[in-house]
């Protein structure tokens, strides 16, 4: 049997918690773990605190396979990720000699104290970087480090994902109901108690009729036991609209 | 002096983590808690399983002021947000005898089993509701809870928060820096770390003239902390500007 991989989400920064930035890169995340294999099974957003990131980290990187990051690795005062990242994992950290040196290449003489910032790296990290990456993120034991613009981090996603390991994936199946939550809620109920194995979702939405209806999502590692779940579901949606005609 | 008001909030969803449903409740809540003078201090997003959601709750209510919570709340197997609060919480639940009442009227013969399951309130708890909203929320001891779907949580929010404790508000300031962030950095550092009473962050964009640049932004309860900051960083851009200048 394959391994479960998990994963936990730490997106750091005031800005997101003060409502200034729009986050954008949960869903981005949540939608490419789920596409690895990898269950994301919790988020927090923190601010830029050192004890609050260093407290977040360790509580999610105990529980789960692997721990990503977002935000906090620019050249600036409130840019304190690595620093937290490493005091958490408890490796020492300083300047990275490789990511120094292209430093030196690309700013010469503008490169900075600010900027140096940006080359430190907790020792024994491998980094994320490309040509077009400005500060490299990095992994250090189970904790992936990426920046918070969102086309970096995807470009960071990109680079770290086939490093990473796989589980089985997830596999899921959608039907639209074309009935009321409130309609197949015990039914459902009794098609979820018997394939426990499966989860099985219910999501309110606004047809383009303009009535409300419900799309039933089925999710399951088991492909037998995906069919099986949703063959129960449409079986029990065809009574539904079955029993609904012949009252009309 | 003003109390400080802090809170929490709690994402309920197994679809947010999937990434099939992206959050659109998160901005919202931090933009509207901010402008109340409440300080969004945490975001969690946890699946829809009751031991999850009664351990991020209890982490969240016993740190902060309030706690948001958004989704769970329908018909469904899944939605299992109302009796989680309770345990956490440590009350009974049972079915609220007015929103039954209201149920009754509202679904006459429709009125079934899973209906009925939007009808279950912590007791003691004081109901979110409008001639518009369904399935109502609720405030418990100083968790409220609130619908997943974005228009009904807004609506929610609107209801509620009259009645919270508003702090002292947050005021903030910003200017374009015209400037990289890593060319400010080590001046900008200088100054966070003697006004120690100010927040200020600095956040990279993309120009209209598509070159990058920087926002500064202060953040205070205090005009003239926040006034005296910003001064400063002004002073600062003046001074890099002149330099610059000079070269060209």
């Amino acid at each position: 049997m394959t391994e479960i991989v998990t994963a936990g989400l730490l997106v750091i920064g005031d800005e997101i918690l003060s409502g200034r930035t729009k986050d954008k890169n949960i869903g981005f995340i949540a939608e490419y773990l789920t596409n690895l294999g990898i269950d994301l099974k919790e988020v927090r957003v923190v601010p830029d605190d050192e004890s609050e990131i260093v407290e977040a980290l360790n509580a999610l990187r105990t529980k789960f396979t692997y721990v990503f990051t977002t935000g906090g690795i620019g050249p600036t005062h409130d840019d304190i990720t690595a620093d937290s990242v490493a005091k958490a994992v408890g490796v020492p950290i300083g300047y990275h000699p490789a990511v120094v040196e292209r430093f030196k290449e690309r700013f010469g003489e503008r490169l900075n104290e600010a900027r140096l910032r940006m080359a430190r790296i907790p020792e024994g990290a491998e980094l994320i970087e490309s040509a077009t990456i400005l500060a490299p993120g990095f992994k250090v034991d189970n904790v992936i480090v990426m920046a918070g613009v969102p086309s970096i981090m995807q470009a960071m996603m990109d680079i770290i994902s086939p490093k990473l390991k796989a589980g089985q994936r997830m596999l899921s199946d959608s039907v639209r109901a074309d009935a009321l939550e409130g309609d197949i809620g015990s039914p459902l109920r009794e098609i979820a108690e018997r394939y426990s194995e499966t989860s099985i979702g219910s999501y309110p939405f606004v047809g383009e009729d303009n009535k409300p209806n419900t799309n039933i999502v089925v999710r399951s590692r088991d492909q037998h036991k995906l069919d099986a779940a949703m063959g129960e579901v449409k079986a029990m949606l065809a009574a539904l609209h079955a029993a609904r005609n012949s009252v009309q």
